[in-house]
């Protein structure tokens, strides 16, 4: 963030209803109020932490409007309903500084194939490569370097970063974000076993990715074998995941990342992956399935499951087993010493 | 797929012997029996599924010559000798509309270094960057933003996808496949510390990838700190794997998404390695090693080893502790129970 | 590695005293003793190998100054203090061919906006973009179709590989270098849970990477959700490492390959994690923590931990929980024994 607003400048995007102190710094960042330094802004979002605000060295500080106490020298309060919603407006003013709209319009090295049809209100930044047949539509934004394949569909009000690559005959929907370096589109991985050799079993399916989703950095969506590899509506994933071909992922879904998900596996609405989780091939994930990270999951899962560890149990009992494993020195020394007892039980008892 | 067929090209692609049934419908996808809607075709490729005919809702069904049964209304069955072939036969006729091959030669957008030996027949898509010394051999294809380093050399008839990197001296024989995102030839991870700092080790060997390997997308290759890293004849490698610096792999293995191969490991022929597996630097795994998915291997594996679980273990006595493992809570029951009994029975004994 | 020297040219890079015997081959490559063919140069590095100088094929080997023994025919050896300095000294020289440093100045090809500032010194190779208010420093090297965004700063001596993204805003000290295909800035994994939907938090902080950093290809640094995220001075970073929002890294740490470390997570100087270890959100490493491959770690260690397994422990305890699990068979056959002996014991005591 590179930013430089004047603290009236920060009290009108957040509209304060009164402020306290006053401060001649130029406001550059934001920061919690136990890391602040001069020239940061600082917010009391959750009550609990209200003595940190006479410690803190930020500059400008949101309040509630019933908060107690003084601002320091050189400080001031700006008091607003609900502080967390106030951050979340100036950040969302702080975003537009950082990614402005850009102007719509094909940019002069970009390669767009003649037959491509570019909405109007689109903009295909430099050195982007839009192929015959594909259509991007109004209001997208490919970044810089990005590639769409012949036939591709991007929607309405997409975001494409750079790097990005989106092959032949894919389609995003509506609002669809990608960060930079997502593959779209990569072929699955499927070869027959012939003759000593593995020959490639052709992969001409593709991948539907619905309104709204978002997909991370360096991640990748394989094309289907046949039919469609599908990421449902409001789906968000991390960096560096891996959907199989095939795989069909439900809405509102989270992947944290490196998750990775074999072929044909089917993953409910609401499902939560933890960070690196790991999912076998032709499986079902119930609705709402949550797993921590690292889990390894072979088999299907009911709606409402948690699960850790590898293989998946239940969270609590995966946890007890995590318990008793760490007491077995124990065990194995009680296992010893009841071994010796019954010797010399046995030995008097003769 | 975006495909448009009228059931009567599609009985010529797949040299059907004779039909039944007649549908109005072009033929837009293809999907199994079960999860088939009208425009779709299907096919009965294990006997099993038989009673599925029935119930279809595909508009065009490849069944064997021998099938029983009468098509529904607006339904056609197609009658060919092997179901499962002649479906592979049309997919490979889509794979051609999908993936056209390309007239030969240099978009004028490409940056070919004028010393860059590109063959006449080869196609070097748009903004792609050859540098001084690299060869591209005859009907290789590089499709878009692809980077090939200097002295680089591409074979004949590869296919190397947008966004990959093949850096510097690095060598692809024929017919390799590049998903988008590979990079080939990044530095191998050396380092030394000296007086608390990690200095570099130079890494200046290369990376041969030998005839038929294919790699998915985002995956990387490590050059060798000097000699070679070595990816042998007709391996198969899926999605953001990490291959190691000297690492030398043997021919027709199988590489599951999200591997990672420490340095100056070998793996022999034939070896499978599942999902997210890891294996540990300077050991070797015998031919024909198989390992599940986050399997952790850091030492030497005999032929034919099959091997599951962190630390790896043969596959039998993993599965075996597995069910022990969660039998701990009945076990130190067991023992408590047996504790008690015995402070019983040695106190009536005495 | 395509390199072509004379023996003469070697013994002058690497200052040998003097040499014994004669070859006549051109020397193309570099390998151990033990693999070494006809035309590679070989080293004895550690006197425990002298039995493998008399068996080698190497045309040229470097021999301590003391070594005793003859050179084959058509072989020569190159006396020389310490042959381990002497061969990193003739690798530097190597790596020199391979990576030639490259004229200063903009390639025709690449984007840069107006308002970008490149140092003189600095060389913004092929199909680069810079965006506004990009700053690259004096001799920073942009290789090709590198994205620079918006008020990104660069500084001196940076070597930035092909296909790498850095957001805007984003700053690289001097002496980075980015492998290639590395994203840093891409948006942290923040969202909500409004309605049964995923909000997104904006993600509009900035990554810091300091001095002397190393980043392997295709590995992502995500931007913090306000503040920083950091990489300390001189940190080594493998390929396919995923750096969540808000992670503060110390100096000189190494992560190798397809480590995972999760948001607001701090580590401290000279932490050293295995490779695909997975790190949990909202803790700190304390300083010199090392854990091993595939370790999960979900709590603050304390400075100075090893650990191992998951979830992690001591080094030790987990090595010995390890062989205590594998004995489970063991441990449940005695436990059945025992409660043999004791329905006999207790049977017979009555």
């Amino acid at each position: 963030m590179q930013v430089a607003f004047t603290p009236a400048e920060i009290a009108g995007f957040v509209a304060a209803e009164r402020a306290a102190g006053t401060t001649a710094r130029t406001i550059r960042d934001i920061a919690s109020l136990k890391t602040a330094q001069p020239g940061d802004l600082s917010f009391l979002g959750n009550p609990k932490y209200r003595a940190d605000v006479a410690a803190t060295r930020a500059s400008l500080i949101l309040v509630p409007l019933d908060h107690v106490g003084e601002p320091q020298a050189d400080q001031q309060f700006l008091y607003v309903k609900n502080p967390s919603a106030a951050l979340a407006r100036l950040c969302a003013r702080i975003e537009q500084q950082l990614w402005p709209k850009p102007a719509p319009g094909i940019h002069p090295t970009a390669a767009v194939a003649p037959g491509a049809r570019v909405a109007p209100s689109a903009t295909v930044g430099p050195l982007c490569v839009v192929e015959e047949g594909a259509e991007i539509g109004e209001g997208s934004h490919l970044q810089a370097s990005v590639f769409v394949g012949r036939d591709a569909r991007i929607g309405a009000g997409c975001w494409i970063m750079p790097g990005c690559v989106i092959a032949a005959a894919c389609e995003l929907r509506d609002r669809v974000r990608l960060q930079p370096g997502v593959i779209v589109g990569s072929d699955g991985f499927g070869y027959e076993f012939v003759n000593g050799r593995h020959e490639k079993v052709p992969q001409i399916g593709l991948v539907v990715i619905e309104e709204d989703v978002e997909i991370g950095a360096n991640s990748t969506i394989d094309r289907a074998r046949f039919s469609r590899t599908v990421i449902g509506e409001g789906t968000k994933i991390d960096n560096l995941v891996q959907v199989g071909h095939n795989v069909i992922i439900g809405k509102h879904c989270i992947l944290c990342a490196q998750v990775g998900i074999s072929g044909s596996t089917t993953l409910e609405d609401y499902v939560i992956l933890g960070g690196q989780a790991g999912i076998g091939g032709h499986i079902t994930l119930g609705k709402g399935t949550k797993a921590g990270g690292q889990t390894g999951i072979a088999a299907d899962t009911p709606p409402g499951s948690y699960l850790n560890g590898t293989p998946a149990l239940p969270y609590m009992a995966e946890r007890r087993l995590q318990i008793l494993h760490q007491k077995l020195p124990d065990l194995f020394k009680r296992v010893e010493y009841l071994e010796q007892r019954l010797e010399k039980t046995s030995a008097s008892a003769q």
